[in-house]
């Protein structure tokens, strides 16, 4: 068995996996490293900081995903470092060699250096994360709910959204849901629709990586849902109970008690060690600067694939950090082991090359926009086909059918039934 | 509206959810106060131990469910204790006046005097007990494929169940069936079907509350489930790495890195508050002991209804610590509410009187054991006779719908896709 070619791929997310499915046919042993036991569908992990689904709802647990697939194993576990000479994968705790490492460990939110602001601002990466900002939407209710002064009610009932990408404008849209559809018969003194949603950008628009007139429509569509866009506004200080802004106008001190942070993120901490063991370059965002073939300069025994990369050579820019370019990056990072087991190497077979399918979010119910190569289009159409494609690229398919009938179910009813407050010890209500 | 007869009900489990429902039709002001935002349905909490429910479906929100009620309203808040002569609920951040207190704050598991073993042993009360358990579960079986000494291997595939009540009981079945189907084909190097699961209880028999022939065929049904039933054995030590056990033959050590407590539990802390203030006696699991009406001693404005309370009047013995009871509690209170508000009182109406309407316990897969007044009986016709009556009490409609794909699935799959392994800071592996 040690005598097979030995793939290590770090990162069960959508590269990881794909590279890993797309080599089960390959005479190779293939081992997957993750510190976690799940692959998550990141897309819908709004909906879970939201309350509209259950963790387990949009998880599937790796082993089971990979238990018919006899050419790979799963080892739940985290690489500390990489031995480059040694072609060695230090763990934690142990190590694991490799022929060819595939790295896929992804990023996380960042603070842009404020990485004080991470205790009132939480992000939106991990499981832990979506529970976490979950508890502090609906917590923030509650305390309004238990609130005499009124300038504190407020406060409470003020949530800024920091970063108006797919993710903020998502997240404005399920919470004016929320304050509007979802709690209106359900506090006594408190009215949840008099909440003021912030959504805050730094660029001139809301989506500023789509297409402007798909930016005007869901500017259009986050105001008839009472979402108070404000954008070439910057964030300069986070506090346990106010945000501060700055905008050509001014700058502004708004009280405010929960800050949901889905603004820059950072590469996972594992480019820093590659650059350090390779002598490889990275960008201001922690990414690793990536060749046409996706290997690093000098290691093409290493492929590093997913938000970990930065891959500039198709247009100047580094493509975005979306599912589609980790997929097509992990079927890649497969065909070339493939190749080279036949014994081609490059310039024999082709360089990288992202094939953008196409971008979407949601804004609200009924309300989406879809970007296509040949189409842009917004609104319902949008919204049913950003429904139809999510739904259908959820990996397990129990977790189809519990996250359509729970979609339905919302719908109809505006309930969101996962809204748990979860964690230990939930008082003093001010967190 | 403070002129209003003010009811205060002190936890939103079946006990005090019923007996807020039970008054909406009544010209009283009902506020529930909870710890949690949601209503949890215990009796599956072990299917979330175990992966097969995610937290959201057995949990339904304590507003949603009092939404249309309008004389209810629901505070988000713990009760430190209560100021019996003012009557006022003292809250660790503020107070509410009553008319009539119903306390029902239920129980948590207890280790019999020694806490220490709570760091090794998690007990199984709330959303987060179970997602820790599930965790400790599914971490075990990945830290046994990654072990590398037998011996330590082995104690990672051993699982100790602490009490052959109902819940230990279902956690052995439930674990059985992880280990021989559920992980089948999910490792490369350890045989999960090795696991050495032990079900240990100081009675005689397993489910000892049940009758002798009743034990005796769930005896059987763990056997062929292959769990190790010691009967007659005292947990003596639990430790990181080991438990200790003393039977007839001797005391014994047997290592294991994952125990599971299902034994002893303990009334909540506000029942030594209560009995404090109002000179009420408590038995030895800290429950208070309760007149023929439900209320406390010289205090006909307090009443303790469900796991909190000691109610011997009926057999001399206290009445089980299950949802039926609670339930009749629950009624029971509220009419006693209604009664005083119409001018009668004791002996006008009638002592609590507690119709047992059967008790059941499901084993595994296609095996349960139902004890009805007038009939016993076990195997399939149980089972299903468990799902049905658990499914129709499970209180949103919604989660009736994702729990019965969720187990349709399960049971033809084998597959349980809740077991994430959550929780921040999953390494080192041993925990």
């Amino acid at each position: 068995m040690e005598n097979r070619h030995q793939v290590v791929i770090l990162g069960g997310g959508f590269g990881g996996l794909t590279a890993a499915r797309a080599l089960r046919r390959e005479p190779v042993d293939v081992t997957l490293i993750d510190r976690r036991n799940f692959h998550l569908f990141q897309p819908l992990l709004y909906q879970v900081a939201t309350g509209s689904l259950s963790p387990g709802n949009i998880s599937a647990p790796l082993r089971e995903i990979l238990k018919r697939q006899k050419n790979a194993r799963v080892l739940l576990g985290e690489a500390a470092g990489v031995d480059v000479a040694g072609r060695r994968v230090l763990l934690k705790d142990g190590e694991v060699t490799y022929d060819t490492l595939i790295v896929a460990t992804g990023a996380r939110h960042s603070y842009f250096g404020h990485d004080d602001w991470g205790t009132f601002a939480p992000g939106l990466k991990t499981i832990e994360d979506a529970t976490f900002m979950r508890r502090r939407i609906f917590l923030a209710f509650e305390a309004a709910e238990r609130e005499t002064d009124p300038a504190k009610e407020r406060a409470w009932l003020t949530f800024a959204i920091v970063g108006a990408g797919p993710t903020g404008v998502e997240l404005a849209g399920a919470l004016s849901e929320i304050a509007h559809d979802t709690l209106k018969h359900d506090f006594r003194r408190i009215k949840p629709s008099e909440a003021r949603i912030l959504l805050i950008e730094a660029a001139e628009r809301v989506l500023p990586s789509y297409a402007p007139d798909l930016s005007a429509s869901a500017a259009r569509a986050l105001k008839r849902l009472d979402v108070n866009v404000l954008t070439r506004t910057m964030v300069t200080c986070v506090r346990e109970d106010s945000i501060t802004v700055q905008a050509h106008e001014g700058t502004k001190v708004i009280p405010t008690r929960t800050v949901l942070w889905a603004a820059g993120v950072r590469a996972s901490s594992l480019g820093k060690a590659l650059a350090d063991a390779t002598g490889c370059e990275i960008d201001r965002s922690g990414r690793l600067i990536l060749e046409p073939d996706l290997t690093l300069k000098g290691h093409p025994e290493i492929l590093v694939i997913g938000d970990l990369g930065n891959f500039s050579h198709q247009s100047g820019r580094p493509l975005p950090g979306v599912a589609q370019v980790a997929i097509q990056q992990g079927r890649y990072a497969a065909s070339t082991v493939r190749a080279r087991l036949q014994g081609r190497s490059r310039p024999s077979f082709p360089a990288f090359q992202y094939h953008d399918r196409g971008n979407m979010a949601t804004i609200g119910r009924a309300a989406a926009v879809v970007e296509l190569p040949w189409l842009r289009f917004s609104g319902l159409i949008a919204w049913l086909a950003w429904l139809f494609v999510h739904l259908l690229n959820i990996v397990a398919f129990q977790n189809r059918m519990l996250v359509l009938i729970q979609w339905a179910w919302s719908y109809f009813t505006f309930n969101r039934s996962a809204r748990l407050i979860t964690g230990d010890n939930p008082f003093p209500l001010d967190l």
